[in-house]
């Protein structure tokens, strides 16, 4: 009710240009009035409770929600009736076939010389032990280097352990020497003969909750079993291996399920524009099994849909549409995301912005936009509106998060609202990602700045760009 | 070498006290030399390794060593062996016989209408659903007095959730309502005919790593089989029955396998003294099965171990004899304490002080004596020893830690180092209970004043009375 119509907007702009062209000064980005409405989104951003709501909704109703599972089925039922009961048009389904994969027993112990269990899960996609388990002598490896530069025999019938540790940094820039680590311990420890891996998982907490995690995106089960040792088991491991006199014995029990192929789908919802262009936003909708997926991915889903319900309660229409994409199946293997890229193939030159929200419920720092190189100038307005909420302006090489790659891959320009991970990885793919971890005023903080970006998106004059297109999508 | 004898001291306080009496001043406490081999004995503590060395090798190679298990006698072993390479004297076990409980299997989850897994552990001596669980509606009560005022019917065939929460205080003095919660959650679900009782975890952290701890000691199996929820699984319950429109279900499967009696045992050595008066010190051997037992009580058993060993080290023999004692199976009944009682209940008039460390790891920030009335001034200068390691001076309420508490009830004194407990409940009784946790120079802390006070309480001038003997022991 407080704010002015798009149209009224539009007029503006329409009114700006020929006014610049007089003066020979350029456009400006956004009018007053526009300027006014960011503001007041941002003000009642600060104020709303919607986004705690849905992440609370979601992950206690839903709860853990595994890509291809029926509890993500009842996750997309749930997407489904929120976007409707807020107001979202044209909502639909898009569905997908998937490989499925789930675990069904985990269990690690020493078995000699000091014989005590470990707090161990198998990551995704891990191939299952002999019933029963395995047991093996533990060759462990300090990095997944030295593992990689290892002699191919030496290792036959042994268990590899790659000890490496996860560095902590606000902007998660440890996490992709991690995932090297989580997707190709196995490979690499199939190849030598070994008949099992484990690494140190992929976190930076050291509580006893082990971090699962994808193996091998799209390339079926891992080679040899694998599986995550928490951070202090895995010291534990390495402080027997340094106090033993001779071999430790390790015993594995992976046991998993598979199907060939499951349902899973896309729930998406729009605030209609004026124009059918599109700025699609979202996060994943699934999770991994071990936790309640609150800030992995619950908080994204939360943020983008309170931030496009505050864009869409304006008066009027916004100028392009606001997409609202629940991605499924992220964390499995980014089936949706793919699913996405194919069913909109035809469609993409819609997409004028893509973004999504997907590093948990983190205060956001930086806006980086990932804008065609002739329109990077377009990011300085949006990063000023972002000022008054501690967000600093970063470089033009924003990705726009996991579910907008293969988009972006195919030209869409995107934004990327980087989000303080500091702590993330504490907590990122085990039991502990759950509600108590979130903080409702940094979830406000996100959304003030989602509302912000997508409405001066939808409102200003021209497009991003395009990007290149990707050889390797 | 740095050292004076010990028969120098007493030398010199048998002169000082004439001395005393001429000048019509009370004799000083302590011998100049004395105060100086206290600030050696503190100086050497806090750059000694051994408590961290025994620490980690106890929760490295034994691990986790539940009362009465085969595990708690490797402990045992592991003391013998660590007291004999150390140099103390009269090695020995001392046995008794206990009932055996462990955990074999447990599971929850919410069976409807929010159908996912809950983290949930047995608490200690829970007896067993059926084979396969028990399916029932929960019912919650935010206090344990709630429960407890509630009518006598009523609870029939469902599952009581005692959602009380613990304050975190630097004391511990929340815990004395954890434990009321924990030990008589069950007894009144059962008396109601409730099938089972859950309650939120007796600890402070938000974690999903539920804590386990004694049900209901020496009193056989819980009357209904009771488990206990992480804290943040105990918000999602309550989440989920504030959300459900009808009755929440849980299931909840707990097995476990008994044994009337087996053997277990407390560990004993000595530094010899000039009499055979004792100071007795130590830790509890055993801990609780889900972690590696580092605070509790690995740290107490390092901490007075070395202590001792630093005063055996000094040149010529206290003037009392330091006994160290690991206790067994605190945790599950104080049966290791009530052993001691039992077997050296001839002997008491020689136990002239007595103290156990077991409130984790962190740094001691208050002596408090528990002397018989008489003797209370002999605190002072004890306490005047111990400013330098930034502790305060308590009063007499010291209780001397549990595996003390019997001895004590018949009339032996104590003194507790109060350690800062205010993480000490993060970790209490879960899996998280592990190397990691403990700071070093925290442990060397804790060392310097338990050495420090031993050695004043071997040489100080008379004893430290007697305590009123409890009837209810």
């Amino acid at each position: 009710m407080k704010f002015v119509s798009a149209a009224a907007f539009v007029a503006f702009a329409f009114l700006a240009q020929p006014l610049a062209a007089q003066t020979d000064a350029p456009a400006p980005a956004l009018s007053e009035q526009q300027q006014r409405t960011v503001d007041r989104l941002i003000d009642m951003a600060l104020d709303d409770g919607l986004a705690w709501e849905l992440l609370e909704s979601l992950t206690t109703e839903i709860g853990p929600r595994l890509g291809g599972s029926e509890a993500e089925a009842r996750a997309r039922d749930w997407g489904v009736k929120k976007l409707k009961d807020l107001g979202f048009k044209n909502i639909r389904i898009e569905t997908y076939e998937m490989p499925y994969w789930e675990r069904v027993r985990e269990e690690a112990e020493i078995v000699s010389p000091f014989p005590q269990k470990l707090a161990m899960t198998a990551l995704g996609r891990s191939s299952a032990t002999p019933e029963g388990g395995l047991t093996a002598e533990v060759v462990r490896f300090r990095t997944m280097a030295e593992l990689a530069a290892a002699p191919e025999t030496g290792l036959e019938g042994k268990i590899v352990f790659v000890d490496e540790p996860m560095a902590r940094t606000q902007d998660g820039s440890g996490y992709g020497t991690a995932v090297r680590k989580r997707s190709m311990a196995a490979v690499e420890a199939g190849k030598r003969g070994a008949v099992a891996s484990l690494i140190r998982s992929a976190g930076t907490d050291f509580h006893r909750n082990p971090h699962t995690g994808g193996g091998l995106r799209g390339q079926g089960a891992t080679v040899v079993p694998a599986g995550a040792l928490s951070n202090p088991d895995a010291d534990q491991l390495a402080r027997a291996i340094e106090r033993a006199d001779g071999p430790v014995t390790v015993k594995l029990n992976i046991q998993v399920r598979t199907e060939e192929s499951v349902q899973s789908g896309n729930v998406v919802g729009e605030i209609p524009g004026e124009t059918d262009e599109l700025i699609v936003i979202g996060g994943h909708l699934d999770s991994w099994d071990l936790g309640t997926g609150a800030i992995d991915d619950g908080a994204g889903i939360a943020i983008t849909t309170a931030a496009a319900k505050l864009v869409g309660d304006l008066r009027g229409k916004p100028k392009r549409t606001i997409r609202v994409v629940m991605w499924g199946a992220e964390e499995v293997g980014l089936y949706g995301a793919r699913a996405y890229a194919e069913q909109h193939k035809d469609d993409l030159d819609r997409h004028i912005l893509a973004g999504e929200s997907d590093f948990g419920a983190g205060r956001i720092y930086r806006f980086d936009s990932g804008f065609g190189d002739e329109t990077v100038a377009k990011a300085a307005p949006m990063q000023a509106a972002l000022h008054r909420l501690a967000i600093a302006s970063g470089p033009n090489v924003g990705t726009g998060g996991p579910d907008v790659g293969p988009i972006r891959r195919l030209g869409v320009p995107v934004f990327t609202l980087r989000q303080d991970g500091t702590d993330y990885f504490d907590l990122h793919h085990t039991p502990d990602d759950t509600l108590d971890k979130v903080d409702p005023s940094d979830i406000q903080q996100n959304v003030a700045a989602w509302a912000a970006v997508i409405y001066m998106a939808s409102e200003m004059e021209g497009d991003f760009g395009r990007l290149p297109v990707a050889s390797d999508e």
